[in-house]
């Protein structure tokens, strides 16, 4: 089972974009970590990050007939990117949304997705564990 | 590490609610799934479920000081239930709140939660997995 | 057939409650009027009360398999509990929503129900004669 | 007892118009069955139709000082005619709104009737039988 | 000077309808009220009624060349008509909008109009007398 | 194939009515270019007009069974006929709405369409060429 | 029959002030204006003016016992000064409201008066003349 | 005067709850001082408090015919239960709405009470203390 | 302890002002009450009042330093003056906000206090006592 | 007379994404058919396609001096971007918008185009016949 | 060139008023600062200041005639005084609009300016030094 | 001190861009006047532009630990891109927002900015002078 695992804009920028929030863990270390955990999981995860909407929308396209789930974390664009959503629907894919910061006690802008409606479920609070939990996820559901 | 998993209102209706939407176990099973799982991740659970708002403020209530962590679905009660989110600051006991359906691909009302912002995270549309994924994220967040 | 006819919070102050808007009937001769209204349709007719939520999801679960029929009047509850909404969806039994006083010429707050959307039906305004009114629809639906 | 029964636009299409939510039933036996069940409640019926707001308008001035009671389908013109609803205000003729589909399960512009207002009650939902219940509720109200 | 003065729903039952808001004037006297009013100012006056929203513009297109302006009491239309409005730009005539009562002081959704942008001016809340008012204000402005 | 162009309130007016918007042609010469254009592209085509909302309806119900399109431009209507709208889905002939001016780029509330839902299609912009386009959609798609 | 005219801030700058929309009378001139035809109306006109509003609530409640009438154009202050309103409610005296231009044509926060429901009418859009149109309703209603 | 005072949901958690914003006072300190307050005051106090929004109205209903005034602190009801304020209504039995915390400068969800239209007054900010202006407030109103 | 009551815009009209909201007792009798009761509980009061926004704004600024609590009726100015607010922030004196009626059970407009969240609370709907109650919360809080 | 055909996001995706709403035609079939089409009517087009926002903005500064005219279907971009809008009111060539999908009929957000208020008009609805239409309305408005 | 400097309510508290927000300096250094600046960059520059709302308008109607530029902080004002922006129109001197704090990230209701559309441009958040920018933004624009 | 100057989509169309808003200047003048100016102000600039919204988060992540401060203007991105202003908190430099036009007094949607609450200010309507004055502001505030 391959997964794509798609960061959004200021991902990147983990450990040093604001830490009472996102934590200390800096992004490569992510990186590593989700790899490492989806391996144990038996699972081919790749990770790929874009600040640009349109490249996250083409890294959901180029998936499509290569990979069998998507985990993403859309970061800003979760908030008004119809267009990711759409990519989305577009593809098909078995896709979860992924948050590190649990968006839903943060400013009233954060608590809606535009693009949960395309994802199977979204995981949101756990820190750079949801990602693992979302692996899971795409594995038992 | 002692977990309490609250079910809200007709979650005890399950198997028989709509199938389209909330699938085909029956309620008993799920209890039984949930302390099985648990006890694999080596978590004494206990599943308490109840159609009352007040009764859903009792257990958390009852919870504190006897119990580490809360799993809690608050069915319907979710999109307008301050007292629960009250009782939930209350106690201050760390809490994830699970959705068996994927609340953000439903009706408008069912996308927002005023319970969230006391919880560390909310888990929404794996199905009856998403409790499991609920106790892990107790166990590692 | 058997009709389960279920009364929300203050109901049994009816009588004693705002005659001015829900009249002099005092709710024991309600009871006994619907009863033998219903005798005289070829009804078998129960009426219970309660000032609970839970309570009432509680009757409508308890009717599920037992009743042919249910004729609800959520008074206030009419406005906010998705919740006894999701147990009529849940227990899937023709439902009827009664309103004594008309409850879309009143304040802006109660022109909208929350579920009526789970009804085959809303009756309201026509005084205690709408509870006849959703029995006659109920057997002729 | 005299009831002049007033159906709003469109309703002279029925049997053709979108039959999954308005049934098979076609205009003129909607009209004789009304007709004739009001006699058998020994009620003397008219009913008339018209797709003009004004002409509906002057249905109700016409029925001022002749009829004692009118029974209204205003069907789309329930959610934005306050001229109908000055209407029924002038002639103040106890008044009775009906709908064959439940306008409270369907479109959110369809939930809201700006006529309700000025009626004694509204019922919804229940095929053309509703019509008949509204012959009941103004000979019984 | 020619002017047209166009009655819109209802007002023709003025003196049946809600006495207490609208006055005790019955409308042949309010006609022939205005018509003598006018003749004192040295105006050419002619008053039209329908209930009919397109009649109510079929007045004003026929006005079109043939009077020096409008005195209009749209009623209940001033609420929603944007085609009475676009009627008034269309001929653009000196156009005055009256209402008996003061929409200003009554219900929310009766203190808006849709029509008053097409014209010179409001005149609101001065019963009867508000014609004349306009008369002059046609005269003078 | 035999098309109805219905004609909204005011188009009778073109040419007379705010040129800068509407432009120069009138509504004579407006009927004269889509007939004749109709004829070029082998279609039968009539063309009517109303003031009046419920004739409008009228036009469309007597369409069915004779007519196997329709183009209409409800002018005013557009923005709050639900009658009108209900008319096209009970006769289910295809329908194109067109507009003369762009009104997704005039005053907010002419930006948005009640009847459009109703519509396999909306042209709205390109002056009394719309009509043109309306009819090759028609025969086209 | 004594009557007040209060102007609210900015009318002293009159025929300075935007004259597309307020014209070129300079203050003085309208204040003699007002006063000259009060005057051929048999009345007692006293005209003020205050930029402040509680100097504006101070001149109402001066006037309670002395006057019996008040015509009040409030400038700016009508979209938001619910003070000047209880001050006229406090007063209860017979209150005029009056707009030299036609504030229902303009933007839209100028389009709601919180005064209007304290008066007995509003006139709008008539230029200085709406001050005598507003003597004469004191003087007739 | 017997007066009965009644306590919503995690109120019995005063103490525990959130400290920084309701104080340090447990909730059986809470009830003596009450009763004991009550007392040098002349009166005949009882204190009762729940977590379910239906027996806060059993209490109220239970109250009628025995006692001359209720003080309610709804706590987290305050904002949506219309149950409880149409149970004060039916009732009629004079009530003070208490808050210990100041509701109008916290969240925006917190600032509305759906029940103090049914009470004479409202106390909010003073801490326990407003339990005794209650109490002041309904010997002397 | 010395204590600055003011009160806001058409205070200084009670016993004048619409009487049935806001009683019989004229202003005067207000100051008297106020001052005696202060003297009564061993508090140094003094009363002002002004229609004038700003001046409001000064009296509490030339309070700082001076003035131990503040009690303060802001009128109509509750619901807009966001200058007051800013006021009693920056003299940080601790201020209690009164209102004669229970403005959370009349208008809409009404029921929101712009001013509250710079006061520690808001007593409201106990007539005159309301002042007395809040020089006693200011000694005891 | 030469024409810019640009696409935005997913479009490229035509034939794989969500088949009943977009058809069956894949995109490369569609390139080709437009551009066959714009010969057929003698016009130079040219089609190209991004997912990234920017980069259309790209295209569209670049047609800057060298096309005539643009037909633009912006996709999700539609209702979000203004950038879009900004840079065809800053090339300010003849531009028209089109949707393969009827968007007036679909979820509420995509019902409002921001970039509409720059084009000369818009097409939607009529599948890729669309793009013909648009063509045809360069050459002929 | 001459330049009026007009500051709104509270200000003259700086340095006591919320210094986290508004910093230490007092309000006559402020003053004795813009005054140097001024001079420095060659301008005549007077400083005012009042709470009162109609007061500024007097210093804005004053400055008619007299300086060549206005900067104005409306503090408080500049969310609700359209009577002080009308004030701005009616003299037509060029005006700047400073914020000492960035009003944009304040609370919700601080981020809109009434007053904005009045001047030709807004400066928010540079603290005292936003003043010298305002000047310096008259001389060279 | 070295200054980053990022600007926005369309911003290079500066001098062909409705010049009625924008002004005269062109694009390459513009970077040269803002370096020029710089230089005089001792400070060291470079100015960078894109469409992208995503290289426009790149430019600002790459001044990470390179630049002392940033001036940006967003133009379009200004009132939707929660991803730059994410980006400027994630970088965590001082950073002030630029507009050529005086955005609060264009379209309602030009007058919020969600990328405003992350810079330290916002200068707006001073044209291409308000570059000059933010670099004055990063260097003096």
């Amino acid at each position: 089972m391959k997964i794509l695992v798609i960061n959004g804009p200021n991902i990147n920028f983990l450990g040093i974009r604001e830490k009472n929030i996102y934590g200390n863990t800096n992004y490569k270390d992510l990186c590593a970590y989700i790899e490492e955990q989806g391996k144990d999981l038996g699972l081919e995860v790749q990770v790929v990050q874009s600040n640009i909407e349109g490249e996250i929308i083409n890294f959901i396209q180029e998936a499509y007939g290569k990979y069998d789930g998507i985990v993403i974390n859309p970061a800003a664009y979760t908030h008004y990117s119809i267009a990711i959503m759409d990519a989305i629907k577009a593809v098909n894919i078995k896709t979860v949304e992924v948050h590190i910061s649990n968006i839903h006690s943060r400013e009233e802008f954060r608590r809606k997705s535009v693009i949960a409606p395309a994802c199977i479920g979204q995981i949101s609070g756990f820190g750079t564990y949801g990602y693992v939990m979302a692996l899971m996820a795409l594995k038992n559901c």
